[in-house]
């Protein structure tokens, strides 16, 4: 996904729809399992249809994985680094992390009741759908920085938890959680399974993330490598120590931060990589640069049946979200890097379908 | 270790003494297993003096491993922390990055031969090792950006492998990667046969410490956190992708920016951490804030005869480098953190000896 918060400023197109979270029951995804399991090519990635891109995973596994191949990567050297938004779980209407953000905005007022009249805390506190949806980058960032920032890490986690455990996207009326891609879960722990270790590499923020990535893609906290902000270390009033988030951008984990991120974060080149827009292209580029086998695949939404039809399914040069023109439809042509049709090549979308 | 480069200037003790770097013939460690064996109290830290250390980390381990414990800790949160210089390898008498450093000069100014009359690489070019030791901490700093800077990172862990296979302690006369503390490594090896991932948390450069982390420690580059720069994407000139290395501070991985750096990269707090200086002392405490058991050492260089007396030991307040007041040593009394005795608690300091 094109990342919302940095330094260069804020992705407007995200702010382009509107929200509406309401109330449904929900069922827990299942956990993945710890345990590495044989690989059965009948029995993986079975919300897959036989085609290119199912191949394309299969043959990359087995090419790798084969102490005979003239591919094979030993298991340490095994890092495959996965987008988030767009590419794991949805992305439309807007990010999910930035409903989170518009959500938290009356527990920042209340703790603050001197932002009621100040903008854009005032055009969030309305509802104004329109209204909010017509809030400027910078407004954005305002929102960001307040409800992102300033709390304990502890604290943060706790908040974002919560949120999790109730918030409902508009469309299908279920937890943000649920909204995962099946067929993406099964290439994680199909991955896993053969050795790989797996990364989410996200522009959304590092933090927000690592609050659920282990619970839904069974990737840990260490593994989720995000835009980041520095914390800083102190004192509570009890003489505990505690890490405070600072409004300091540390990791702009977007576009060619992704690579610089892989770096400081994993400091290995990944053998595979999985995105579906701009802001992963330099992802896909440096994993394709390293020798022998390399898999690099984009999501391209094309199934407005099932989930939506943005970038070049729609022929648009690009859309509201999830960045992913033409242009990186014909680099990925010349690049040999393998597209992953949602509506062709995917079975289902969801665990729920 | 008390890191040395960092915007908050270098530690000019680190400069002090001097360095003499010949060729003798060294064995290589043995690889650590990848495979987790049963832990036999028995056989396992043979290297240590039955004591109150050893028998702390024993009881920490069994403690947060068995199941039936109140202190049992799941696996995927078992993580422990290493400070490198003075805590897994030797630290006197200068740091060994400095050293490659300082052995770095002569090819910089080969390629940039103005600066051959230029300080401080005129002083450092001229072998005087007093006229060395007497360089300032901003004449440090330049000579660290200079060589640690500028190249891509493929280009920098080639130049410091090569380095790594020839350079020599002048003490011992072996490869620096020989000076590492048996009896530390087979506390990360017990470690990691108990479900622990390890990690080494260094105010040193973290790529440097890279280079040679998973050959000598058996700790793979995604688990070393260290003082790092930024590093900039492009386009070589085969149209390749590069990272080159920027003299631009990301992470200054000492004092409370070691907790900082977990935070970035780990996402855990420790369930055990292992220092030796006081910049490791806020790992420790945010280390030992954590509930349940948790494990929290510092390593105490009273071993003249077989590496160093420094510190305490000595009844100094501080000295060259390993910075380790007395101050610390109570602070450790007071919050319950166990000092490992070179002296007393290890038969052996080194794997050759």
């Amino acid at each position: 996904m094109k990342q919302f918060i940095s330094s260069r400023g804020i992705n407007r197109r995200a702010l382009l729809s509107t929200l509406a979270l309401l109330p449904t029951v929900s069922a827990a995804l299942a956990p993945v399992p710890a345990l590495a399991q044989a690989a059965e090519p009948g029995g993986v990635l079975a919300s897959w249809q036989d085609g290119a891109a199912r191949q394309a995973i299969v043959d990359f596994v087995r090419a790798t994985t084969d102490r005979a191949s003239a591919n094979y990567v030993p298991p340490e050297e095994r890092i495959a680094t996965f987008d988030q938004d767009g590419t794991l779980w949805v992305e439309h209407p807007i990010y999910t992390q930035v409903i989170y953000c518009l959500d938290r905005v009356p527990a920042v007022v209340a703790k603050k009741p001197e932002l009621k009249d100040v903008e854009p805390f005032k055009t969030v506190l309305s509802g104004d759908r329109e209204a909010i949806a017509g809030l400027s980058l910078h407004d954005l960032e305002t929102i960001l920085v307040a409800t992102l920032t300033g709390m304990t890490t502890e604290e943060f986690k706790a908040e974002a938890t919560r949120w999790l455990e109730t918030a409902r996207h508009p469309r299908w009326k279920r937890l943000y959680t649920e909204l995962t891609y099946q067929p993406m879960l099964e290439v994680l722990r199909y991955l896993r399974d053969n050795g790989y270790k797996t990364y989410i590499v996200t522009g959304g923020g590092q933090d927000f993330v690592r609050v659920y990535a282990e619970k839904i893609y069974g990737i840990p906290p260490e593994q989720v490598v995000g835009t980041a902000g520095g914390t800083k270390y102190g004192y509570g009033e009890d003489g505990k120590p505690i890490l405070t988030k600072e409004p300091k951008l540390l990791l702009n984990d977007d576009n060619a931060g992704k690579v610089e991120g892989i770096h400081l974060m994993i400091g290995r080149r990944p053998t595979a990589a999985f995105g579906n827009s701009t802001g992963d292209r330099q992802m896909l580029e440096w994993t394709g640069a390293g020798s022998g086998a390399r898999l690099k695949m984009l999501v391209l939404h094309d199934d407005a049946a099932r989930e939506y039809a943005y970038g070049p399914a729609m022929g648009l040069p690009e859309t509201k979200v999830g960045v992913f023109p033409q242009t990186l439809l014909d680099e990925a042509k010349k690049s040999g890097w393998a597209v992953i049709s949602m509506k062709n090549d995917w079975k289902r979308v969801f665990a729920f379908d």
